[in-house]
């Protein structure tokens, strides 16, 4: 099947573009001794996933025990939840995964690891639990030093438990604009995470793990001999935003490339100056702002409603109802779980259809 | 099941509430002569679909032909595509549903009506069209006047298409705050409409149907003497961009009340003043703001990430990790999307799961 004869609105993969975003980030790290584990909640799909495995990845990070389920149901083994799961029911889900495949989860209160330490008993797995740390995202996490320390021993007491180490994540800093803003943020954070490293080691505490990073840092965090483990997860695709961020130059850096684009149809244009297109709120997320024209310049995609996208046209513009167009996410993320599959193309010819089958799975 | 048990995110709708929505419109609607067609993108399940049908509404407004597919396998019968479908696949499926219920599809383009006279011809079908006028939402739609006169004698020419009416819908006044700028909105509106009936009405052509409106405005339309038809969808669920619209007395309207929450678990409280909830951008869409926190006073949710919302919490807040707790979203209908079943629930017991069988359903 041709790109033109696929339906709209439709999530779009160029294959090249991922591949070279997957090669991009090895060469990236080629000086560092950082071990790669790179984040599923942006794909959402085992397809991608086992890709990252095969290009050298310990395994992925999931948000979510549901999503944990749909990754092993898709053949990924080795699966760290970077972040908290509370409730019985889903610990109880979480302790199951743990006898089938290597799962870890991150903690930032004592309730929750004790609750996780009973889970883990009743069923007879062990669980590696990592603790999350607050380094300047102000989202979970106990904050550095002695809070650290104290949730570590609960954990070294907790007979079905294993501390596997620090879950050190600095969000805030993804899309700080210039060098400078990211790498502060980031040379803070590992001294925060050094001064705690040094306070367990006190104790004879010595984590394995010290884990973190996104797309927008993860050069620093490999760089900063306190991490070992990154989770970059919009590389592969990237989005508008986060091609908003500035490299040493001033310039966008677009060092990986933009692989994934909504697909949609020109459904009205009615008005000279305006068009609207069949992807709104419901294909595209707007919370990073509203998505790009990709191949069209001059055209803006001015607001989005349910349904609905209008753009705005330069004058003399040759779009006409009927055209198709690629749209350039806002946000990549919340964008692929409002889709089922991805068209994957090879030039202009799809390739493959692969099913998100984490979609929506935030339970 | 006891609300209690039901896990996060879910999204919960209060059945007393949504059947006082109901009933609520029906007797605002008691002195006028109008049709209710109620607005299915809101819902999207056809469970909801059939009760407003039960309520006396002719039938349901569907955004795209994929919702409208889900809604006729639910048993829903007949169906008002209020926007235009464009290209040769989706065409195709519209007329085989002309086949089986009673649909009606919006125009704003001269070649898209010989293509929807093709594809109705091709399969023997007879498609009812109305035209979209645009009456200051400043989307879809042809200017009102000689432009709509040219479109419906294209099709009073189309031997497979018939001329039900105008669609006339100003989704740029729902919103508006004040009811002076809602009601003077839409009394531009029907002056338009009435000005282009006219115009109509001198080449013979008598609009069976003047539809539009939404929950914002839908009494003015009902009382314009112009519309016959309205569309209203987020009344049976409201939200919290709908509920600061303004009455006359200047206070917050509430004549709908807030029917649909999103359920979520404190799943992080590791900082004084700061909370983290498990609903974030994949489970509440951000589009219209922020969630409300229902129930908790001088509870503010700040921001939301991919899986995370975090909470602005008073001072000496009782909140635990493990609590549960109601959000109220920004915007229904995205928000509805996100999730594959409504938890319905009478006072604090599960009384029934409702599939959003038209979750996604963006073709």
């Amino acid at each position: 099947m041709r790109l033109v004869d696929v339906d709209t609105p439709a999530l779009l993969l160029d294959l090249d573009t991922f591949e070279r975003n997957l090669d991009r980030l090895d060469q990236s790290l080629g000086g560092f001794k950082v071990r790669v584990r790179p984040h599923a909640k942006s794909h959402k799909c085992p397809e991608i996933a086992l890709r990252q495995m095969a290009h050298g990845a310990v395994g992925i990070c999931c948000q979510k025990v549901s999503e944990a389920e749909a990754m092993l149901e898709g053949g990924v083994m080795n699966v760290m939840i970077s972040n908290e799961v509370v409730g019985a029911a889903k610990i109880a889900r979480l302790a199951a995964l743990g006898k089938r495949a290597r799962v870890s989860v991150c903690v930032d209160d004592a309730q929750n690891v004790a609750d996780l330490d009973a889970a883990a008993r009743a069923v007879g797995a062990t669980l590696d639990v990592l603790i999350e740390v607050n380094v300047g995202a102000n989202r979970c996490g106990v904050n550095p030093g002695q809070p650290v320390v104290e949730l570590a021993n609960r954990i070294a007491v907790s007979k079905n438990l294993r501390f596997a180490g620090l879950h050190a994540y600095q969000g805030a800093a993804q899309h700080a604009r210039t060098p400078a803003e990211r790498r502060n943020a980031i040379s803070k954070a590992a001294q925060q995470v050094r001064m705690t490293l040094e306070m367990l080691h006190e104790y004879g505490i010595k984590p394995e793990i010290v884990t973190g990073a996104g797309t927008g840092t993860y050069l620093h965090e490999a760089g900063s001999g306190i991490y070992n483990e990154i989770q970059p997860g919009s590389y592969i695709f990237m989005d508008a935003d986060y091609n908003r961020n500035l490299g040493e130059d001033g310039k966008p850096l677009r060092y990986f490339e933009q692989s994934l684009f909504v697909w949609t149809t020109v459904m009205s244009h009615a008005t000279a100056g305006r068009a609207v297109v069949d992807a709104g709120l419901k294909a595209l997320s707007v919370d990073s702002g509203m998505p790009l024209v990709a191949d069209l310049p001059g055209v803006e995609f001015l607001k989005a409603s349910d349904e609905h996208g209008v753009l705005k046209l330069p004058q003399r513009s040759p779009l006409r109802v009927g055209d198709k167009i690629r749209l350039i996410p806002g946000h990549c993320d919340p964008t692929v779980n409002l889709y089922d599959w991805i068209v994957g193309l090879r030039g202009n010819k799809v390739e493959c259809l692969w099913p998100i089958t984490a979609r929506g799975a935030f339970y």
